[in-house]
């Protein structure tokens, strides 16, 4: 093999924390460059974050939308996987500390850390209403849903039962309102001839916002639209109510306290730590506050990409957390590194906005491209299809497209699982 | 609806005990009979236990290899299915205890309660060397193998890394075999490109049987084709040693010490305390001695089915603790059931042995018919085939093709999750 004489002896060390969409992303964009790379992550898997809640309603299978990091990027030989938890960035000696007291020497840094879900000051509330980030989330999530049916079939009070037929969902946003929609079919469709104690379909479904609408995000028109669908699955839908209390027992919103013994989270996240790894300003849900070329302010060699950044879009409104936004970021970063590398530069980030998309039960889904706005079945199969596109590999878009068919066809979903723990763990 | 005039105005109620093969058959077994089910699990799952080595070797997911035992009855009305914790059994009074303090009734009961490994009066062993019968069991051991390979990464001390790409199998009957033949697939062919540090054609895989030769329930020349299999795929077997002690550090067989950071216990097997519910005599193992009906002795409207029992088959050696013999021993006991039920008998069990089967590697698989014998690429085709056959629904079927499908042809294992846990829980 020759050495091309362009190549630097010692290539360029990009380290990039975060195998999610704007981590991978970079990774992708680097492809070919003159750099050696270090992919971290504290998971051994990308995780295809908004199909994640399919697999806390048991319609799909962990493995349908994950993939070890490593075999994604198998013939990318100048990039080293690493399985670990970062602990700080020690921005002085330009390392990436290791919670078991490695570091590794960057170059480059492009921080790419994501974020959690948070309770806004009341994490106390988060054992009673789990949020859904990661697939332990969503495998205790599906846990807690089709548990609290088994309880409710044994159950012989009648306050008791209802209080675990009765799943809140707190937040309208497309997470909470695709969870809504699909626990609604969960439990009126699907599960109705597996039960004989309960009718499953007096299991309630409600949906607490605090805002004035569903999707604030979408059009007012897609919203309304929304919330006829979901009202139609027979979800209950509450806006305009800011909860102020979760427990065992269930919610309180307002004035009302529901009995509930299923709550999810799906009002707000908070962005990892990176900000006070590196002692710079961020807004209040923690996210970064970065020069328009994602460059860390004081820290030219430092990136943050995706939900751990807070930059406007061309509308002057926050840049949305969202897979798509991510990926742009990622690969603008790997762009800017790479023309860095041959000494030039790059115009700032500009966000392009796709569109946005939410699917509210079968057949129902809401499309908003800006100008063209879609409802209804056809919004459903675009939803559908481009999120099989948007998979990785053959083998999962076969598969998922496999656990769609028989949901759409006979109501049926394949991982209806109660793992981590037999009947005993049910209390 | 007009009431049979051969049918009582009560129906004979049946509770059954667990919802394995035995179980399971037995309730499929009593469709259509005048009797009141209650089927109970401490699981929501019926799980196809002989591909559970798959979900340990990442080849596939939880959800394809499980079933929700209520959505397998949905069309059997007079089936109840009670996702609940069996504490004991009050023979006297005739009910089932449940550990929740509820009791149900029986005027017959099936005892399909199966079997957990045993670790000889060595149940210290445990931590170290997990054993493989639910699907935790499996998740966790796929967490090990996986994780071992991503410490070995970033492992530098050449004695902690080769440890670490140790993996030991106790134990050389079916499981042993296949677990074995099958970490070694994952370590040379599927991760061998995804990783920069190490080799992992240098993991070692070493399946260690106390008794002079792998697969003892199969004839000699399928023994020694499968021993010859195993080595060609790099397993190194040890055989006529019995491992005296199980560590985090590794197993001691013999005057041998062997340094591994991952053990698989493969080794034995102990009923469920079904036997001690009863006070009845059993055998070392815990199994119940039953009469030639499969009535637990003194207890004509109890049986005992699968691993719960031990009872010799026509050939005078134990009938083994396969589904194929659980599956025969439920369905005697529904037709008993029914038989007894119109005031008959039915003359007492015997068992068809079908044939043994086991998959040591891609193309390489033994089945022993008894008269013919089959081994190599033939004999894994028709293993791979049997196996579909006997999982429940095309969904599944289709799914498990798919996924083998991708393990034959590109040596992709699509169920490659750590989880359960991030990269901090490795220690």
């Amino acid at each position: 093999m020759t050495t091309e004489p362009t190549r630097p002896a010692k290539p360029h060390r990009v380290v990039i924390v975060g195998a999610g969409f704007g981590g991978l992303e970079a990774t992708f964009g680097l492809a070919g460059a003159p750099v050696a790379i270090t992919l971290v992550d504290r998971r051994n898997h990308h995780l295809f974050q908004p199909l994640l809640y399919q697999v806390a309603t048991a319609s799909l299978a962990t493995s349908e939308i994950a993939w070890p990091i490593r075999y994604l990027l198998r013939d990318r030989p100048e990039v080293t996987t690493l399985f670990a938890t970062v602990s700080g960035v020690d921005a002085q000696a330009k390392r990436v500390l290791l919670d078991d007291g490695d570091a590794i020497p960057y170059d480059t840094l492009v921080l790419a850390t994501g974020a959690r879900h948070a309770y806004f000051g009341h994490d106390e509330w988060e054992p009673f209403a789990p949020g859904l980030k990661t697939l332990e989330d969503a495998t205790t999530l599906r846990r807690r849903i089709l548990v609290a049916f088994e309880r409710a079939e044994r159950e012989t009070d009648p306050e008791r039962r209802a209080a675990l037929l009765t799943f809140v969902i707190v937040g309208a946003g497309p997470t909470g309102v695709e969870l809504a929609g699909t626990i609604a079919e969960l439990a009126h469709d699907t599960l109705a001839p597996d039960f004989r104690n309960i009718d499953t379909h007096k299991a309630r479904v409600v949906l607490i916002e605090a805002g004035p609408r569903v999707l604030a995000g979408f059009a007012d028109d897609l919203s309304a639209y929304a919330q006829r669908s979901l009202q139609s699955l027979g979800v209950e839908v509450v806006l305009g109510k800011a909860v102020t209390e979760c427990s065992a027992d269930g919610v309180v919103y307002g004035s009302e306290r529901l009995q509930a013994k299923t709550l999810i989270w799906a009002a707000g996240v908070r962005a990892s730590p990176a900000a006070e790894w590196l002692s710079v300003a961020a807004d209040r849900a923690g996210r970064l506050q970065v020069e328009p070329d994602l460059s860390v302010p004081g820290h030219p060699d430092i990136f943050a990409v995706g939900d751990t950044v807070v930059i406007a879009g061309p509308d002057g409104k926050p840049v949305p957390g969202i897979a798509p936004a991510a990926k742009q970021q990622g690969r603008y970063v790997a762009d800017l590194i790479k023309a860095r590398l041959r000494g030039g530069t790059c115009p700032p980030f500009r966000y392009k906005h796709a569109g946005s998309l939410a699917q509210i039960g079968k057949r129902k889904a809401v499309i908003d491209f800006g100008t063209l706005k879609l409802r209804g079945a056809i919004a459903w199969w675009i939803w559908g299809i481009a999120h099989i596109y948007f998979l990785i590999g053959l083998r999962n878009r076969l598969s998922v497209s496999l656990s769609w068919l028989w949901v759409y066809m006979r109501d049926q979903r394949a991982a209806r699982l109660i793992t981590q723990g037999s009947s005993k763990v049910v209390s």
